[in-house]
C-alpha cells in the first residue's frame, strides 16, 4: 500500500493549515479581549482535532474551549460562556445557533466552518471533572504531549479508514471509533497497520489497553476497555457497539489480506428502486416498513428513539410468532424516518397455542380452565394447553395493531408520530420512500457491502 | 353418580362367571392332565384380571400360566410350555396362534375368548425372578390375598372410567395404567372416586406411592411411581407417560366437577371428510401429512418405530424453521400408516440467514470466510453471518427430500416403507386416508375432546 498517496489526499495542505490556524488564533484574541474588557476571568483555549493536528482536510471542526475557575457558579459559567461566544461570532460576522450538551453551548458558521465555543471548568486533572466536557482540556494537553509528527500521519489514516468502512464516530448513530481513541490506538500500537493487525489477531469481547497502567479495567464490562490516560475511572471506547467493533475487525482482515485504497472511502453503490425491488423478489422474504413524520431532533437525541422503537416492535413480533430476519431504522433527520423489518415468518395460521399452567398449579389452572371453558383446553405432557383466536394472522395488520395498542416503547419524542404511522409492504414502501434512502436501503438488504472492496 | 347403574352394566353376571370359570377348569384340568401323562412337572395356573376377578364383562382375557421348575433350562421351557399350549387348545377345538413376548406363548381362539397360554418359572418371591412374565403369578396372588369383594368394583368402576377417558392400557399405542396398576391404586386408596381425588389434589410429577413402605422410591425417575408390593425394584407405573398421566388428572377433576354416566364410556364423535376440511379450513393453519404402506407387526413393535419417526421429522423441521404446531401418528395396524404434521409456519423465504463463528475463533472464522466468499458475510454483534440458499422453502417439498436423505432416525421395520411415502396437504390426504382414521382425524385436531363430557 502506498499511504503516501492517501495521506496526500487526506492531509491539510500548507495553506489550508495557515487559514484555519488564523481563524483560530482571531476568535480567541477576540474571546480574550473581550473577556478582558468585561472582566470575565476567562482564557480561550483551542481544543479538539485542530489543536491536535489531527483533522482530516476539510474536515476542521474548531473548538475553542473556554474555561472559568472552578470557584464559578454554573449559573454565571452558562451565562457567561454564551455571552462570549455570542460576542465574537458577532464580531467576525458569523451566525450563531445555540446547542446543549453537559453545558449548553454557542456554535458559530464563520468562514464556511463550525467553531464550538464551549464554556467548561478549568481543571487540572480528572479528579476536579464537573462534567463530561472538562475532560477534552486533558484529552487536548495529552495527544499534544505525545504524539509526534510521524504518528499524526497514522491517526489520519486510521480516522480515514474507520470513515471509509462506517466505524467512525462515536455518536449514537454510528457506535463507532471517535477521534480520541483513534489517537490513543496509534499512541499504543505505533502505526495505523499495527492498530489494524493488532484488531486482526488478538482483540476479543472484553479487550483491555490500559496506556498508563491504572489498573482499573475490571469496572468496565464493555467490548473493548481503553482506560482514558487522563482518568482512570473512564473507559474512552464506551460508546463502541460490539457491532462496530466486529465490523472494524472484519474490514480490518479483508483489509490486510488485499489491501485497497478504496478502503479509505465509502463504498461507491448505485441503486435504483427498479434494482431493489427485483432484489428483494429474489430473497422471497416479505419486508414491511413502518413510515412516520416527525419533529426535528438532534440525531443523538432521534436516533436512540428509533432504535428503542424499532427494538420494542422487533420484540412483539417475535413473541408473537412473526420471524424477524433483519430490522433497521432510518431518518432524513428533518422530518421523515421509518423503521424497517425483513421476515422469515410473515403469516400465521388463525389460532395459536397458547400455553397455561402446569397441572398441579391448582389456582393457575382452575383459572385457566374458567378461562377458557374446559373444551377448548387439551393437554401437552404436564401442562394445559388452549387454542385461541389470532386476531392478525397477516403481518401488516398486526403491526397497524401494534402501534396504536400502547404496548410498544417509543422514544419519547416521536411517540405521537410513530402512533400515527403508515404500514407499507415492500412495492409499497419502494415507490413511498425518497431517494436519498435507497442507499441505506441497499446496504439494509446487504449488510457486509462497506467491510470489503 | 349412581355407580350402580354402571356397575350393573360392566360387572360381569354371575352367568358370565359360571361360563368363564367353567372354561378355565376344564383347560387347566386337561393341561394338568397333558402333563402329567407326558411326566412335565406343570400345575398349570389361572392368573390375571380372571383369576383376581377383577374383569369388565365382555372383556375376558383369560390367563393360563404354566409354571416349570426353577431348575429346567430355558429351551425345555419353551418346547414343553408351547407343546401344552398346543395340545390343550387341539383337544377344545380351539385355533392355536404364536406370539412373542418375554418367552413365546401360545394364544389359543377358544369358545369366543382370546385364552394365553404362557410358560413361565415358578417362582416364590422377586428374587427369584426370570423374566416379567414370571412376576404375574406372584401379582395375581397379592390381589387375591388382599383385594376384597367391594373393592374390585371399585377396580371395575377405576379401569371402565379409564377406558372412557382413553387412559387405560400400558402397552405403547397407550402409554396409560395397567389392570394390576389400578388395582394398587383401588388398594392404596379404597375407592375409585377417593383415587381421582388424590389424583387431583395430590398427585404431581414424580408422586409416590409405596404401599408397603420399601423406601426404594428414589431409583425411579418416572412421572408417577407406585412401588410394585412383590418387588421393590420395579415401578409399576414404569409405562404411564407424563401425557397420560395429566389426562387422567384434567379428566378426574372435569368429572369430579360434574360426574356424569358419559365419562365411563367413548367419547362419542360422528366425523365426515367434509367436516374435516372446513374445520381445518377455518383454523388458517396448513397440514400435512405423510402416508405410505407397512408390513403387519406386532402393535408394540409398530407403534414405538411410527413415534420416532414422527419425532425425527419434526425436529428436523422445527430447525430448518418450519414450525410444527402439533404431529401424529396412525395406523390401521395392517398395512397403511401415516405421519400428520399441523404447521405455524410452512412457507419461508428463498434465502436462510447462517450464523458462522465468533469473529475471535480465528480458524473457524477464516474458513468460514472462505467458504462464503466475503462478499457474502456480514457481522451480527460478534458473529459473521452469511446468507445461504433454501431450496426447499415450501414444507411439502422439504419433507419429500428429508425423507430421501437418510437423515431422519426411522424404525427399523418400517424404514423402507417411509422412504416410498406420499407427502400430502390437507386436501390430497383427507380425500385418500380410509374412513377408519376419520375419528382419529377429529382427536387430532381437538386433542383434549376425550377429557370432558
Amino acid at each position: 500500500m502506498k499511504y503516501r498517496e492517501i495521506l496526500d489526499e487526506i492531509k491539510p495542505k500548507k495553506s489550508e493549515k495557515e487559514k484555519i490556524e488564523t481563524l483560530c488564533k482571531t476568535l480567541i484574541d477576540n474571546i480574550n479581549d473581550i473577556a478582558k474588557k468585561e472582566n470575565i476571568p476567562v482564557e480561550a483555549t483551542l481544543v479538539g482535532s485542530v489543536a491536535k493536528g489531527t483533522w482530516l482536510s476539510g474536515k476542521a471542526d474548531i473548538d475553542i474551549f473556554l474555561p472559568f475557575p472552578l470557584t464559578t457558579p454554573e449559573d454565571e459559567l452558562r451565562e457567561k460562556g454564551l455571552y462570549l461566544g455570542h460576542e465574537c461570532i458577532k464580531k467576525v460576522g458569523g451566525k450563531a445557533e445555540e446547542k446543549y450538551a453537559a453545558h449548553p453551548y454557542v456554535t458559530g458558521h464563520i468562514q464556511g466552518y463550525e467553531v464550538d465555543f464551549v464554556p467548561c471548568y478549568k481543571i487540572k486533572d480528572a479528579n476536579q471533572l464537573r462534567s463530561a466536557v472538562d475532560r477534552t482540556l486533558l484529552h487536548t494537553k495529552y495527544i499534544q504531549e505525545n504524539l509526534d509528527e510521524e504518528k499524526k500521519d497514522e491517526v489520519l489514516l486510521l480516522k480515514k479508514f474507520m470513515e471509509g468502512i462506517e466505524t467512525y464516530g462515536s455518536e449514537f448513530k454510528v457506535g463507532g471509533f471517535s477521534g480520541y481513541l483513534c489517537e490513543l490506538l496509534i499512541l499504543y500500537y505505533d502505526s495505523f497497520e499495527n492498530v489494524l493487525k493488532a484488531a486482526s489477531n488478538e482483540w476479543r469481547p472484553g479487550y483491555v489497553i490500559d496506556i498508563e497502567n491504572y489498573g482499573t479495567s475490571r469496572k468496565f464490562r464493555d467490548p473493548l476497555i481503553v482506560i482514558d490516560p487522563v482518568d482512570k475511572n473512564r473507559n474512552v471506547a464506551s460508546a463502541l457497539t460490539m457491532q462496530k467493533m466486529t465490523e472494524f475487525i472484519v474490514a480490518a482482515r479483508n483489509f490486510l489480506e488485499n489491501p485497497k485504497k478504496d478502503y479509505f472511502y465509502p463504498v461507491k453503490l448505485k441503486v435504483s428502486k427498479e434494482e431493489l425491488k427485483k432484489e428483494i423478489k429474489k430473497r422471497g422474504s416479505r419486508i414491511v416498513a413502518v413510515i412516520f413524520k416527525h419533529p426535528k431532533l438532534p440525531a443523538d437525541t432521534l436516533y436512540p428513539q428509533l432504535k428503542k422503537t424499532e427494538m420494542s416492535i422487533k420484540k412483539h413480533l417475535n413473541k408473537e410468532g412473526f420471524k424477524v430476519l433483519r430490522s433497521g431504522h432510518w431518518s432524513n433527520e428533518e422530518d421523515l424516518g421509518f423503521l424497517i423489518f425483513e421476515f422469515e415468518v410473515w403469516r400465521l395460521p388463525k389460532y395459536k397455542k397458547h400455553f397455561g399452567p402446569k397441572f398441579w398449579i391448582k389456582k393457575h389452572y382452575y383459572r385457566f380452565l374458567r378461562k377458557y371453558g374446559k373444551e377448548n383446553v387439551w393437554v401437552e405432557k404436564d401442562r394445559v394447553v388452549s387454542r385461541r383466536e389470532r386476531k392478525n394472522y397477516k403481518v401488516e395488520s398486526y403491526i397497524k395493531e401494534l402501534l396504536k395498542s400502547g404496548k410498544i416503547r417509543v422514544g419519547k419524542d416521536i411517540k405521537n408520530y410513530v402512533s400515527k404511522s403508515k404500514v407499507m409492504n415492500e412495492t409499497e414502501f419502494l415507490d413511498y420512500v425518497p431517494k436519498q434512502s435507497l442507499e441505506f436501503l441497499k446496504k439494509f438488504l446487504n449488510p457486509g457491502i462497506h467491510l470489503w472492496r
